[in-house]
């Protein structure tokens, strides 16, 4: 693939392309971004890298963060995890709190709130200082030592988080949790108010677009096995109730992030990171969203 | 890829693996079938072809058939197709009539009972003869002749509808049905008993391995982009409940029916179609999911 | 109670009350109906009669009759019945189908209308000639020979009935529907389109303001303690979502239909009907409601 | 009514009642009670008393203390109440979680845990030391200065309410709570934890039978209207999932709590309260439940 010529495409769709859609705005911190950035990066497989715009400016990467707790949660209590979360869409929003009731605080899976807050218990029971080892693995997989928490962010998250209570005093009810509530919850707002930027973003994320082993670092950060699965589950999974949306324009895995991120793999290819903070009405980038449809049109790079 | 190893391995792989589940029992004519069978057909985007077992014995397809609907109805309507049926994958299968009366008559997907009835809707709508242009349809993709519906499995599903009757009803009182409903139905219930072998099954779905034009015929069926979208959609709703499980553990697009048949698309590649009656709880062959497992894990041949 | 004054102090205050809400729109032949009636009638266990307004004037009582229903079922059939349907509130409008998918095809209580459904089954069953035999039964216990159906209201109610056929095809399904669909369906409609006046309304309830035995004609048209639980049922299911306010406000068991009437019964002492065919945004008749509250609390007539 | 005879007959009738059910182990306070307990006890309007076995034997009240609270606060707040807090019945327990998100955060009656959570919000907003001017409350109504909270039951109720917590969130999160959480559930704790005997019980719901002045100590404790809409609110959403079948077969407004008591109220007549800790499916108990059923049928009692 020509991604120079990729990226001068990009560019002038952008030209054209409009913005709509609204900052997110249920946090104070989220709201003072301005609403014009955009930013895109791509990291390749054989180590080359492309951006454009504001592609090294750090920005909340929210949920995004996520995958990468799966990540560090599925490498140390393997196959154990799936007892206590499923790997299942988990369709309407409005069904958050009625499949975890039905369900019986088994969270339909690791991407939504309720199944990364089952995530951040099991770190929580296997790390000593899950912030700061959490933090040290990402570092570590990118080879990048100025990745690190937002501390506004966290306490933003942590002062409104009544619904993220909520869901895992749930989950505890049924047996769900295993650590102090106050415990999981500090670590997973930490989880939430890690910034990167797109560069970063693309980069960080490049092992599931190489097997599982990092391109740049060598290490191993999952097994093939679980690279495929974490890639299936992203597929899924990641784009709240439009997964099936994202899948059926852009036709890649990937993850958005109320902070306007997303990031998208190609197996074997990239990996690409794009920033935009408008988001649409299901909670994803709207500008973020338009251009990875584009890119995948233009290149034909879907995985179906 | 060695497919004639392959064979020869899942051939070993067979001798070993235990059968559960039960066959599907909710109509008497699919009680009947014997349990012990297997089949399992590759065919090649380069018209290559491998079969083990009972590869050349008819089933009935079931809901393997509302992918061939999908493609019909996506090819004649294009895109105003999604105003009346989403991309979303269901969630739990308790969900499907609450989805339905919270999302007002849209159904989730194309692939759930809900969405064949819109699918069937629009092909009533634009058809002269939807029953024989359907199976013209099928005929003349495959180059097969002998493609066909088995009425005493037509007879059956009729005499046992009332799920879908409720279903059907429920649309039309959102306005979401435009023809009457003894005729839509009737088209339905058509659609469920159209049986083939693994043979016919993996030829006629060898168009979605490559980018919407059939390799044996040459027929255009859908344009690569559709091609793209319909790999899509079996990927994130083409096995109810369990779609996620799938794309975990196997990690390729796919659709099951409850006649125990399995058909699964690697782009590029090949389609695959599998046949063993008994199901797993959530209605999906148990043998097939099992030995289609095996063979990505063997051939790393998954899309993640 | 000096009935004579209460009919005048209600005419004082139907001066000063204003009128709200729309009239039912989702057959035609409702949507005709002058909104501006407005009739009400008591009648006691003392065989006195009250008047007020268009009381002489027929109406399409709609679900109203299905504590007819309720009656003769309870009667014939006994305590079997409560196998098939139970005797809790509903809760919101939303779950009439979730609930049912919910609760296996056993619906909440027999004044909602899968409810009913269940009990046009058991007359359906048991009785030779349901439509004849179930109008003779009101002219019975009345006495009074004019009470019918009305065709027009029939025919509108069948043309329309999409949601009903959905619930009754979805009880179907898990059992409970022991007759063919239509003949349920078509004795279903019939109940919906019994015509009557506040006067005649108001009498042919009024065994259930004496214990079962109509004051009038003597009959015993259920025992004392049948008598007892469907004035329960009538308090706790006889106000669809609103229920409670009804209990709140009014304090006497009652029903409601889409045609804007209302009757509600003091134990004891009186049976009320009132019409007006304004709908409040649960489908309550807006002043009905009204009109009973003032009534209530003029009289201090509640059963709390 | 002669009560004696009553009282003999119920005594009579207990000999050959079978008990059934289970005590309510989701504390182990409440798991160490003797199942064998049984008391009874009526006050009347005028101020006759009758009991029978144990009671004079305080035991855990739990949620029939919702009334109380909300009688203080409908006295307090007055209408305003209504707008956070709904009078309906509420469905299905399954539901709970489900309505409360479905209607935004707004409970669908004061005598569900999330609903009586409001009432504590309210409480806490306009009391200076709620935990002791609510049983100073009650201690002014009945005249006796017994009436106390248990700090053993206090205690295990927090340690375990988890389901409470993730109530109060879900509502913090719609704005539905003003006040602390921590503030909040530690208020509805104590209320949980108050401790009567049948006699008191009985002796300070009394205020119900009688238009809402006491009848022993004249205190107006609420207007007759508020009474009344207590009364209504009680008999729609007494007795949880079973509030119908309460209705149904005893005929009078009533609450239950877990301990095993049931209170109910006969207006104008008297008010009783029994005890007995074994509990049937639906969390009421069940020799409770039989014998008040036992009690209207023999004095046909019934409101109805």
């Amino acid at each position: 693939m020509n991604y120079k010529k990729l990226i001068s495409a990009i560019s002038d769709e952008l030209k054209v392309l409009e913005d709509k859609g609204k900052v997110a705005s249920y946090i104070p911190e989220l709201k003072k971004i301005d609403p014009g950035k955009f930013g895109l990066h791509i990291a390749t497989v054989d180590n080359k890298s492309y951006g454009l715009g504001d592609y090294n400016e750090k920005f909340s990467i929210q949920s995004i963060s996520k995958v990468l707790a799966l990540t560090l949660a599925f490498k140390i209590d393997d196959n154990k995890l799936w007892d206590r979360v499923d790997v299942e869409p988990s369709g309407t929003p409005f069904n958050s709190m009625i499949q975890l009731e039905y369900e019986k605080g088994i969270p339909r899976n690791p991407l939504i709130n309720a199944g990364a807050l089952v995530l951040c218990d099991v770190l929580v029971s296997h790390l000593k200082n899950p912030r700061e080892e959490f933090i040290e693995f990402l570092r570590n997989i990118s080879g990048d030592p100025n990745i690190d928490y937002c501390y506004k962010i966290f306490e933003s998250e942590k002062q409104t988080g009544f619904r993220n209570a909520a869901l895992i005093n749930l989950m505890k009810s049924f047996g769900n949790i295993k650590n102090k509530i106050e415990t999981v919850l500090d670590f997973y707002y930490h989880l939430c108010s890690i910034e990167m930027s797109c560069k970063e973003l693309s980069q960080v994320f490049l092992y599931l677009a190489a097997k599982g082993v990092h391109p740049a670092t060598k290490i191993e950060v999952v097994s093939p096995s679980k690279s495929k699965r974490i890639n299936a589950i992203m597929q899924l999974c990641g784009f709240y109730d439009e997964a099936g949306e994202f899948a059926f324009t852009v036709g890649l895995p990937g993850k958005s992030g109320v902070g306007g991120g997303i990031v998208a793999i190609h197996p074997g290819e990239f990996s690409i990171a794009v920033w935009s903070p408008r988001l649409n009405k299901k909670g994803n980038s709207y500008k973020g969203m338009r251009i990875l449809e584009f890119l995948t049109s233009k290149t034909e790079s879907s995985i179906f």
